[in-house]
């Protein structure tokens, strides 16, 4: 079952953006974008709701890039233009995001080899994405391209977004694919049925950690006791290089019910306690590669991201400094 | 809301067996030997009932073990007492479980240090033994002594074990607790949060590979990564010296439904299937030490466990009999 929900307000968008209705990181910078459009429009205190727009949620950094990037177009434009620009910026990005997912697949294919059999966690594709995607839209052009043997789908607990999300997604491609409890990823591995890892990412650190969906870095430490390749895939918009490294990414922690109950249905005894973080933070040392929309950045290191960071601002003008800005 | 079951023939039992209602190694003895008795009880063909009971689940290498001791007391019993020998072997066995678990606690307390911050996976406790359990009796004993600072539970998917039945197990004890999704382990120990991981077993192979429920392997690896203590706490009659090594321990795999749905809640699309194998299998060089009613192994090797079958054997008569001889 597909539900469309509309955001009237910003006061509904922020409100979906914290139940999760709107995730993923590349859309959090389009929603937070066309968020700051709404106020404008709406004629609300367009100031106000880009700070509550950027405080939604705390880890991904496109959700405040997006946020920015309307807000500055708003604010360069002419006066009783500014609603009309902040919309024009939000589609822009939605427009660049869309590109970059198509680019991230051709880069990211390069790295998959025939008969492959991918594994990825949480949901990384056109739910989360003006575009097709992250890694997910890797995956799709390996199994066009005829290269996927099998999608394997860890059901990325607490919210399940592998089992609900990334298995539809799956399904309606006609992907060949398989669903798994996150803790089956290590004999899956184990039985040598794991060619490549690929995961999206919420923020990246500039010293190449990676912040992504709880349960990644578990899966980055098995891949290298397999020798399997950990990939990440995604846009340049994620890096921010204000956050110098793993250790200074804020790492939204989640109630504790959301692990306690599964879909509304009490599991654990009432008020149980759960440690719950939305997030974990993978070292660079684990990860073999990152594919962005300009390209593959092997190994990923400090100068490595900054060498991209130039090339991708001398591509793409103003992107890059608006993150290195904050 | 705790329910009692009433297994009142084998079918009954058999298929408690199969739907995990009647799970976890030692209770599977106990229950296996109970299974025998009540079919010699009720007059059914005490052989074949043996059958089915020992192939009701493939992996736990102690539900054999108790079917065929309850039934080799059955049939050297003199005539018209085969009955009350095998009921007085199940008997025993409990008996002998119920005294394994408080050694197994005593043994394994020392491995526990002042403070001590420890990670369980599934459910080793009471509802899975005659006694305390394996594991969760250590951790009752670290608790008892002052030593548990805090207990972390894996909820351990898909049949989430931890949340529904270590968690009520815990709070009863009145154990400081909090709930987790297994894919959390990872950032939980990588923020030094984690000072030993203590788990149950299903079946050790002669070489000291360990399979235990899914996900086990995993936080193997990932302990080793933080040089966290991984210790499995199991009675002797866990180990399997004919099962050579853990490639040759049969890994049960059970319906994809299990993965699809949550407690009976669809969560998948309809018809997704699922790589949903039970248990995995740990190497012994990811263990840093075995504790048995018997003592403390360390290291895990053949050699370290052929010396403490021989040991169990003088203290214990004829226990490790029967299961070498299969």
């Amino acid at each position: 079952m597909t539900a469309v929900v509309t955001c009237a307000d910003v006061g509904q968008l922020v409100a979906a953006i914290g139940a999760l209705v709107v995730r993923g990181a590349p859309l959090l910078g389009v929603a937070g974008a066309y968020g700051v459009a709404l106020a404008a429009l709406r004629g609300e205190d367009v100031a106000e709701a880009a700070g509550r727009l950027a405080a939604a949620r705390p880890t991904a950094v496109n959700l405040g890039w997006g946020v920015r990037r309307a807000l500055q177009a708003y604010r360069d434009a002419a006066p009783g233009e500014g609603a009309a620009a902040a919309l024009a910026q939000a589609r822009t990005i939605a427009a660049e995001d869309a590109a970059a997912s198509a680019a991230m697949a051709a880069h990211g294919l390069r790295l998959v080899p025939p008969g492959a059999r991918i594994l990825t966690h949480c949901n990384t594709g056109s739910l989360v994405s003006a575009g097709e995607g992250t890694a997910f839209a890797v995956i799709l052009a390996a199994h066009r391209s005829g290269r996927l043997a099998r999608l394997w789908i860890d059901e990325t607990r607490p919210l399940l977004q592998g089992a609900r999300l990334t298995a539809w997604e799956a399904g309606r491609a006609g992907i060949p694919h398989a669903l798994l409890a996150d803790g089956a990823a290590g004999s899956l591995m184990a039985s040598g049925q794991v060619d490549l890892v690929l995961t999206g990412a919420d923020r990246i650190a500039a010293d190449g950690s990676v912040a992504n969906k709880v349960g990644t870095y578990g899966l980055a430490v098995l891949a290298r006791q397999h020798a399997v390749p950990f990939v990440i895939v995604a846009p340049v918009s994620t890096v921010d290089f204000a956050t110098p490294d793993g250790a200074c990414i804020p790492v939204e922690h989640r109630p504790s019910d959301e692990v306690a109950a599964v879909n509304g249905y009490q599991v654990a005894p009432e008020g149980t306690p759960a440690y719950n973080p939305a997030f974990d933070v993978t070292p660079p040392s684990l990860i073999s590669a990152l594919v962005t929309e300009h390209g593959v950045i092997e190994p990923v290191t400090a100068g490595n991201l900054r060498s991209l960071s130039v090339e991708a601002g001398r591509l793409a003008g103003p992107q890059p400094g608006s993150y290195v800005e904050r």
